[in-house]
C-alpha cells in the first residue's frame, strides 16, 4: 500500500480485534501525537503560509479524530492514562538521522516520516476494518472507514508538502533539478527503514497497538 | 474586566489600530500558543477525560481562529515569520513559580494562568473593536466580535477546570474544604502579578502586540 515495503503480519489484525480496548487507547495517543507533531512543524516553519495552512488543517482533523476516540473510550468505561513510549516513532526518528547525505532539508525528511506514519495507519485501519467481529457497532465501523480514507489523504498531503518544500529549497539556491525523483528516492530510503522497524516490532512487541 | 487588576492603558488601542498588520501577525502567534499550551496540558493530564475533552475543544477553537488570522494575513500580503519572544507569557510563568506555598497542584496554577491570558485577550479585543477606524472591513470587525465572546467563554472554562482540578486534588486526599475560595485566592495572587507585568510591559515595550 502506497510506499510501504513490508505488509503487516496478518496476525496483527487478529490480535488487535481481540483487544479493541487497548487499540482504542493507543489510537487516542496516536491522534494526539499526529496533531502536536503537525503543529510543531507549523511553529518551526511558520514563514511558509502554504505549509502552515495545510498542516493546521491536518492537525484540526487529527484533533477531531482524537475527540471521537475519546468518546468511544468513555462509552466503554476506559481511561486514557499517560502516553506510552512510542518505539515505532522513536525508531523512525533515529532512521531519519541515519539517512545518506543529500541536499535535502530536515523539513522534507520530517514530512516524509509523517507520510509513512499515515500510510502505515491507513493500512492498519483497513486490516482492522476487515477483521472486526460481526457484532461491532456501526459507529465504530463507520469511524474506521472514515479514518482509512483520511489517512490515505494525509499520506498524499505529506508527500505533496515534502515535494513543495524540496522545490522551495532548490529555488532558494537557484537550482533546477528533478524534485520528484529526489523526494521519491528519499521516501524509498525511509520506507526501507520503516519496513525494517515494523518487522522488528512485530517480533519484539506483541501488544495490540496501532503501529506495534 | 473579570479578574483583571490593571485596565489596559488607553494608548494601547490607539497604537494597535495604528499598526493592525503587526497586531494580526502577533495575534496569529498567540492563537497557536494558546492551542499548543492547551494540548500540552491534555498530554500531561490525559487521565482526566473531562479536562481532556474541554481543553481539546478549546485547542480546536484556537486553531480555527489561527486559520482565520492566517487568511487575513494572506489577504494583506503579510508573512508570519518565527514566533517572537513572548515576554508576557514568560513573566507569567515566572510569577507562577513565585506564588506562596499552598496545597494547590501545579495544574491548577497553569489553568489559572490560562484564564488570565484569556481575560486579558478579551479585554484587548474589546478595546481594539471600539477603536477600529470606520473603513475597517466588516469581516475583521465581525472576527474581533466573535473573538471577544470566545475569550470570555475560554476564561470561564479555565476557571471552571481549575476549580474541578482543585476539587479532584482534595478528593484524592479525602479532604473537604472550600474549593471556590482557595481557587479565588490563587487567581487573585496571579491577577496581581499579571497586572504588574502589564504595567511594566506598557512602559518597556511599545510594540503593537496583543499582550504587550
Amino acid at each position: 500500500m502506497f510506499c510501504l515495503r513490508t505488509p503487516t503480519d496478518p496476525a496483527w489484525a487478529k490480535q488487535a480485534v481481540g483487544d479493541l480496548d487497548a487499540v482504542l487507547v493507543d489510537h487516542a495517543h496516536c491522534e494526539m501525537k499526529a496533531a502536536t507533531n503537525a503543529l510543531s512543524l507549523v511553529v518551526r516553519h511558520s514563514s511558509d503560509l502554504g505549509l502552515v495552512r495545510a498542516l493546521t488543517d491536518l492537525a484540526r482533523e487529527e484533533l477531531d479524530h482524537f475527540r471521537r476516540v475519546i468518546a468511544f473510550l468513555e462509552r466503554r468505561g476506559l481511561s486514557l492514562g499517560a502516553p506510552p513510549v512510542d518505539a515505532y516513532a522513536a525508531e523512525l526518528r533515529r532512521a531519519m538521522g541515519a539517512l545518506p547525505q543529500a541536499d535535502v532539508p530536515p523539513l522534507v525528511d520530517r514530512l516524509l516520516v509523517g507520510a509513512l506514519i499515515e500510510a502505515r495507519s491507513c493500512e492498519r485501519f483497513k486490516l482492522l476494518l476487515d477483521a472486526l467481529p460481526a457484532d461491532t457497532s456501526v459507529e465504530l465501523r463507520v469511524f474506521y472507514e472514515e479514518l482509512f480514507a483520511c489517512e490515505a489523504r494525509h499520506y498524499r498531503t505529506y508527500v505533496d508538502l515534502a515535494t513543495q518544500a524540496q522545490a522551495g529549497h532548490w529555488r532558494g539556491k537557484g537550482a533546477a533539478r528533478d524534485i520528484d525523483s529526489i523526494v521519491q528516492v528519499r521516501l524509498a530510503h525511509l520506507a526501507d527503514a520503516e519496513g525494517a522497524i515494523v518487522r522488528s516490532l512485530t517480533e519484539r512487541d506483541r501488544r495490540a497497538t496501532v503501529h506495534g
